[in-house]
């Protein structure tokens, strides 16, 4: 199923959603609009918006409050994207060149700063202090798991439980923001609150698995970013956790991340593609998927809950 | 007078504020405290907490909610600071060596995303959705007006109006979210509202001032960090622009600006030093600071009215 199939029950309010982040960029000064023009003009899939509208419809509708929450995690996200690529030098991004490889790496750091600014002016519109108050908490995990990564990058004694947590911290934390602020916007009984945070953690942690996976298994020109750039970055994830694990004596991700001599990146990629890893790897991916999905039959029967349900197939079916 | 006569009517709770700072450190993860604890060991002056308390006391004091919002203005100027110096490569601050300095750029974005995070948390404490915006609004304003020196950086075309803005969008911005968000929290009317946002917008104005004349007169010593850092930044500061004005011929700072040699800066320092630059830099200050103080007087008579007037006076004497 496509995303855009996926999203109908939403898509109209999702082009409001979409509008509104142009909007962001109309702005009185010249030099800055420049930049956001170019920042928001290619918004990836939209997943978080998405969720936020789609958990907020399975409930009260409140489109005044859910309108400006969606907005503000999409803006979160791309403010964290800004930052992420200026501490990893990363030259392209969704297709396109990152703002610090085109206007370095201060206007980026300067940009992120704006984006989360606006993120919070957004936020604030909900009028809802719990709400406002879980965007700051998570955008605090966000942050804090990043500087996890940068200070665990080439650790090769990481285990798959730091993993875990790092990818909650990193992707899980924004997509249960996503989902948790819909239902709490949307009224819903607390314990339902509670699902939907369940939801969009667990299912934050399987995308985040595909998406790792992707980095060995895509290609450069579907992902919109170099192919091992997590290797190159030094960041272990659990398809290279998997290649030491079978060859604990000698392997490329082992070497790569001991000498840092990069032609081993070939040959890490060669062992995923050419392995039961890749399998595995979705096997728990699904794992996640069904954690997220397995109290969502308690919600409403509505056409956004079973857009939930889409939505997690969809997660893990990406790259198959 | 001292600080801290002038902050005697709210000493006891800005302690309190202070105690909340370093309870941010105390955190779960190891790595990140070491820093965090790095970071608020040397809070500075901690003018911005107390220009919240002292504008609160003048009204109704909502302790519960002036307290999150002190910690959080002061919390959103540390995370500014920090990624200024990273994009200054600013070697130290405040007297000790910089984030950047000592654990890489890197580390200094995502402390920085880190604290504007716990600031978030904080002002959402506050339950006002007013002053949460005003907080994400502020934190665009300077992050925007960082953009605008930093493009400006090196460009002899700024005037005055220039110059005037950018340091109302520095400095000023987050003076007035301190003074402004303590009279919202404190239930002033909406006419002493505006009263103290004028306040505080005027007299951060008057304090970047006198900031930077002292980047001209002060010693290393006293200012913790080096003289001259705003003329090897490229900043054009007002003693910068009168040194133009003076001598648009041939002068050090126009030189250095082209050059990039930073043998004039020396120059530049004894220009403004051995003429009436100074003094009429102070008389401007002077001027925001009456802007600043002229309405004061339709405030409640209190202690803090009157320590909201001394700190007006200590702002324009630093230096002097």
């Amino acid at each position: 199923m496509e995303l855009k199939q996926i999203y109908a029950p939403v898509q109209e309010d999702l082009n409001k959603v979409k509008e509104t982040l142009k909007s962001v960029s109309r702005i009185d000064y010249k030099w800055l609009s420049e930049q956001l023009r170019y920042i928001v003009s290619e918004t990836g899939k939209g997943m978080r918006p998405a969720m936020t509208l789609l958990s907020g419809k399975s409930f009260e509708y409140n489109l005044p409050y859910l309108l400006p929450m969606a907005v503000s995690v999409e803006l979160m996200h791309t403010a964290t994207l800004v930052h992420d690529d200026a501490i990893d030098k990363a030259l392209t991004r969704r297709g396109q060149a990152t703002i610090n490889s085109v206007w370095g790496d201060e206007i980026a750091i300067l940009m992120g700063d704006f984006l989360f600014a606006k993120a919070g002016e957004f936020v604030a519109d909900t009028q809802t202090p719990r709400v406002i108050k879980l965007f700051s908490q998570t955008l605090g995990i966000i942050s804090s798991g990043e500087i996890g990564q940068f200070r665990g990058s080439f650790n090769l004694k990481q285990k798959r439980e730091d993993y875990f947590q790092r990818i909650y911290r990193k992707t899980g934390s924004l997509f249960s923001l996503s989902t948790q602020s819909g239902a709490i916007l949307g009224k819903a009984p607390e314990e339902l609150v509670v699902i939907m945070k369940e939801y969009g953690d667990n299912l934050g942690i399987a995308f985040q698995i595909v998406d790792d996976i992707l980095d060995f298994t895509s290609t450069e020109e579907s992902m919109g970013k170099p192919v091992g750039s997590d290797l190159i970055q030094g960041t272990l994830t659990l398809p290279a956790m998997m290649v030491i694990e079978r060859n604990p004596a000698d392997n490329p991700v082992t070497r790569l991340f001991e000498t840092k001599d990069k032609k081993n990146v070939a040959d890490a990629i060669d062992i995923v593609r050419n392995s039961a890893i890749i399998k595995e790897c979705y096997k728990i991916a699904g794992e996640y998927h069904d954690l997220a999905c397995r109290n969502l039959k308690t919600l409403p029967k509505t056409a956004s809950r079973q857009a939930l349900y889409d939505l997690a197939d969809f997660v893990i079916k990406q790259g198959t």
